[in-house]
């Protein structure tokens, strides 16, 4: 990065990117004794008699907890809680922004036994205990593969949506981008052959979201290779995608694939892997910020009308960005009071966004924010983060999802 | 309480007090990428590098928690966390609007063991898990006797400033209205005798406060009576300001004493209680809502110029309020990154505030919020909380002493 990038970056982080705003007056003394003591016991008593009076009577219900522990932060790894805190400020000024929710930032302190081993229950408990306030948990750049235990006890234990964004952010928006590389493409979901190469939070809950969704051959490669049966070396989490094929690399995986699904390292994939798909494939090359192959390493081998590209950058088209989902997956579930976020609410996040790409017009004010016009093909296949679309389509299908799956509190779709 | 005000209180209190503010813009995808990834992780490696720059390039050095378990909360008891949300909220707005303190409301689940004691290491615990992100924590009604230990521990084992206001808050502001009686009385503090009617969490702390500024002769009495040597039934707490005299009632402690300070029970101290005390005494009552004697109760049996007479109600002159203290308390702390809030900073806020209180003219913007003209005198023993000298003496006098007690980080006074 040049300096003076770096710079403008810095400056642009000094003093921090959230504070706390005060939305009730409270100018005089008549004020003071409404919004403290004595006036406020009023609201206290009232809540303790019904707890779920505080979704009325307090921020609760608007508020999302930012949780990390620092472990796993962007492609840093295990950075800390005090060093992970601008992204979490970042992640809660992108939830205000986007939906207008108010997301606090909570960096905990790592959870760790001795022998270096994450104390899972340990942070469980942390992030339990701060619950009340707060009306969903957004889980953030907690390493894998304790962040699945982590995530399903959670969901489990708390009445209160609970969503790691690391394993479901990226699946759902990369799902919504097959079902419009499907779409363009005329494939059948049953038919496809996808290959995921990353098997971390990532690459293992696409692998969940595309096979609730109906792929049927899904092949995960880990830096080892593919994710056997045969393989002895591989956990838990793993071993539920692991399929019955000869041992191979990706270059063994890929031959006569569809769609190659990167969420690795740059450069992994070569433009003679790409030749080897089927025709017409789909890359997303999602590794940040240099992904698998870039998109003029595939024109090499393939003319730009043969295939479909999509990164995790915003300087190529179709960038696979998880802002397209949380700000919305949550405002969908706060405005029902959803107790979970289900694998439906999930999917129907993907179907929202996929549906939007393929509006015939887009708004006025995504044309202004981006300079440009957007029509539905292989150089647009998902929405741009600036559309106000999102937070009117994608938040009332997962409200709706909500209220189907019975987890809704209240409804108000 | 009649049901008008109670309507209005519960309208104010819709929807919560508090939301998070975006103090950086973000409106298009240039700032998108320099507040969230790929930017973002320039700042995230610099502070991993240093955890310390968390103070400068996040909101980390401005942000305050508003820690409680919901175990003591105002005069309502155990009442849960998240009826104990109207409190934190109420308490993070005036931080906010009084210090401009971003405080962010924190209600823990209530930690005990199987036998109803509360698990003190385990609230400490969630405590230090999720305090990397504050500047500091304020400590908010958490149940006696357990309050003391869980701030002296969190006190001991974190680096950053550490308060629970319900044992000091009350003892500052306290101390600065005994400072002005003095003052106006011309007793002197080593000579005065004092009888502290309570012993929770702010009656000990105004003992141990009234003490370290000099005062010698001090009675404290709990629900059984004078806390005296010879007692059995009281906790260590309470042990430490044990005195060797003969066992008594409050009715006992009151013949001859100078000040009265009740932070215990509505109409405790009868007015045949108020003539055996000595020429001129001071009268603390701040029981709220209704306080161990009304002020026209005491004028039954004293002349108006007889006595000063201070409560905790907006009603009454003198009103020993806690938000003269902790908002400007923490932005003292915050303003030289203290870690530590030292018994001398409390001693300088006291004294700030007693001298604001002393000063000829009062400010425009007090004339004008109470509609009226403040004279240092018997009615008006300590300032309004809407006097802006608060923020800047008071805050300035708590940032010099942690200097001077050499626990800034940065001298910034």
């Amino acid at each position: 990065m040049d300096d003076r990038l770096r710079e403008e970056i810095l400056k642009y982080h000094e003093n921090g990117k959230v504070a706390l705003e005060v939305t009730k007056p409270l100018a005089d003394q008549k004020m003071l004794s409404m919004a403290y003591t004595p006036g406020v016991s009023e609201v206290c008593e009232l809540i303790k008699k019904d707890s779920s009076r505080a979704y009325d009577y307090t921020s609760k219900a608007n508020t999302v907890a930012v949780v990390t522990d620092g472990t796993a932060v962007l492609g840093l790894g295990d950075i800390g809680p005090e060093a992970s805190l601008p992204v979490m400020e970042g992640k809660a000024a992108l939830f205000k922004t986007f939906a207008d929710i108010d997301a606090w930032p909570i960096a905990l302190k790592k959870m760790y036994f001795p022998d270096g081993r994450c104390d899972i229950r340990g942070l469980v408990e942390n992030i339990k205990a701060l619950s009340p306030g707060f009306g969903g948990i957004n889980l953030e750049d907690i390493s894998a593969p304790s962040c699945f235990d982590i995530e399903d006890i959670l969901d489990e234990e708390l009445d209160i949506p609970v969503f790691h964004d690391d394993q479901w952010g990226t699946a759902i928006i990369t799902l919504a981008a097959l079902k419009n590389y499907l779409f363009l493409s005329g494939k059948d979901i049953s038919e496809i052959k996808v290959v995921i190469n990353g098997a971390g939070a990532a690459g293992l809950r696409i692998a969940d979201m595309l096979k609730a969704d109906g792929v049927s051959e899904c092949l995960l490669c880990d830096s080892k290779g593919i994710i056997t049966t045969s393989r002895s070396d591989i956990n838990k989490f793993k071993k539920r995608h692991a399929v019955n094929v000869r041992p191979g690399k990706l270059e063994d995986a890929i031959r006569g694939s569809d769609v190659f699904i990167g969420v690795s390292v740059a450069g992994c994939l070569k433009p003679e892997m790409v030749v080897e798909m089927n025709e017409f494939p789909a890359i997303f090359a999602m590794a940040n910020p240099v992904p698998e192959i870039l998109p003029e390493e595939v024109e090499k081998v393939l003319t730009a009308s043969d295939h479909v590209m999509a990164t995790g950058r915003s300087d190529y088209p179709n960038q696979i960005n998880n802002v397209l989902g949380f700000p919305f997956i949550f405002r969908g579930a706060l405005n029902v009071r959803a107790t979970k976020i289900t694998m439906n609410m999930k999917k129907a996040a993907s179907e929202a966004l996929a549906d939007i790409a393929r509006e015939k017009e887009v708004p006025e004010k995504v044309k202004r924010a981006y300079g440009r016009d957007f029509t539905f093909g292989k150089d647009y296949l998902i929405p741009t983060p600036f559309d106000p679309r999102l937070n009117e389509v994608v938040s009332r299908r997962v409200a709706q999802a909500a209220v189907n799956d019975g987890v809704a509190g209240i409804d108000k779709c």
